[in-house]
């Protein structure tokens, strides 16, 4: 695979199930990261988990042993922030997400509310409940915005997987017969922007490695990135092979890439 | 419709969405169980839910005007237990589900479990939280029964609806890769056999009243019960139309049954 090496100056990773899977990293990763430094290649990570910082990524990746700055490492987090304080600077936000999301958003200037919501925000939240979903329902109901922070069906932990943000929309969109207007996560223009934007080069300079069908490789293909699923993650062959999405190269994880 | 009245012996009435919803009855409802009496009619009613009683349900219908007995009520709550006291009486079972529901197990002698599950069952549980998905998740994964006291998505309540087993259910297939095994409720041939009990006549005496396709409809339609559709619960014009489920009949409402 050392053509695509060669072949490209931008390497966009998403993390879990490519790089890592849990607190294990997949072996060879690191290797990879040391011949794309030695060729001077420009790389970045994705994550459209909400559950953590971009900082804390540094922390996990570094004590990994692969260096990278925290510019490096773009979250849906971030780009859900930086669009409500560009276009929704005075709107309630109403979030279903953990605390650490909740947190970052208040901080960055976003009101956050029960009462009177503008916006409806909804992320990965393993302290979920009933009452939740009630309230985002009634504020749909009541005409507030629907936006998602990231729209996976399922997040790896551990050794199993368990409810993304994917099941609570759906579930709403189903009681509210409304639909979902914004995601800022993966496969999004808004998240391809900023990846673009921090790698500083031009999407068919760029080659994505992910592991996810539905949002990495989509993301890819919808906007003119090659693309590269490791089966290191959540899709196996079969699942491969039963979807429409299909990458440009199936490599069994990250540490092929630098294998000839 | 008076050739419907007199061409049956057994009706089988649904109850939210049919004769009341919310709090409210049914314009007209009274009135139709007082011609079915003159008429000497047969007739019982059956609920999906989970999280009231037979005689909490008699009440509700006394109140309304309708005179009827417990014994005249059937839930998936009752069909639920019959079926685990007959065929698992030794086994742990984990529900999701409401305090009466569970509290009505024990009673019955369902040894109910948090740990070492044999089975999961589901129903709605508007106390429903993560930990109890997860605790239902690992279970299954390690290889525990996977019952439904009933499988609506959605269930009514006031002007509004919320989320109801389907939810649970579709989530833990997803989570899991298993495939929910036992439904008790509607449109399970369970259920049907404790109606035709109830009611002492066979399937092709008797007619079903109910507001939505997936459960009431299917049910009669798969058991040889002629089926009348509704259209005051959970059911429009339109997603009629759109449904491979077809009923017999369509009414604005019940009390429809008894006009010319």
């Amino acid at each position: 695979m050392n053509e695509i090496l060669n072949k490209f100056e931008g390497f966009i990773f998403d993390l879990d199930g490519t790089i890592y899977r849990g607190s294990k990293l997949i072996d060879g990763a690191k290797e990879v990261f040391q011949v794309l430094n030695d060729l001077n290649k420009k790389f970045v990570f994705v994550s459209n988990r909400t559950t953590s910082t971009p900082e804390k990524y540094q922390e996990v990746l570094n004590a990994f042993g692969i260096t990278c700055k925290e510019e490096q490492i773009i979250t849906s987090a971030e780009v859900t922030k930086n669009y409500l304080i560009q276009n929704h600077p005075e709107e309630k936000v109403f979030v279903i997400g953990e605390k650490i999301f909740i947190d970052y958003l208040k901080v960055n200037g976003i009101e956050i509310a029960n009462h009177q919501i503008d916006i409806v925000l909804v992320s990965l939240d393993r302290t979920l409940n009933f009452q939740k979903i009630l309230k985002a329902q009634k504020a749909l109901q009541n005409g507030s915005r629907f936006f998602a922070a990231n729209i996976d069906n399922t997040c790896p932990v551990e050794d199993t997987e368990i409810l993304d943000a994917g099941f609570t929309i759906a579930a709403l969109e189903n009681l509210t017969n409304r639909r979902l207007e914004k995601n800022f996560g993966k496969p999004s223009k808004l998240i391809v922007n900023e990846i673009l934007k921090r790698i500083d080069l031009p999407a068919d300079k760029c080659i994505l490695i992910g592991d996810r069908l539905e949002t990495d490789i989509l993301m890819a293909k919808q906007n003119g990135i090659t693309s590269v699923l490791v089966l290191s993650g959540v899709t196996n062959e079969n699942l491969l092979w039963k979807s429409h999405i299909k990458p440009d190269f199936v490599l069994k994880n990250i540490s092929e890439l630098t294998k000839d």
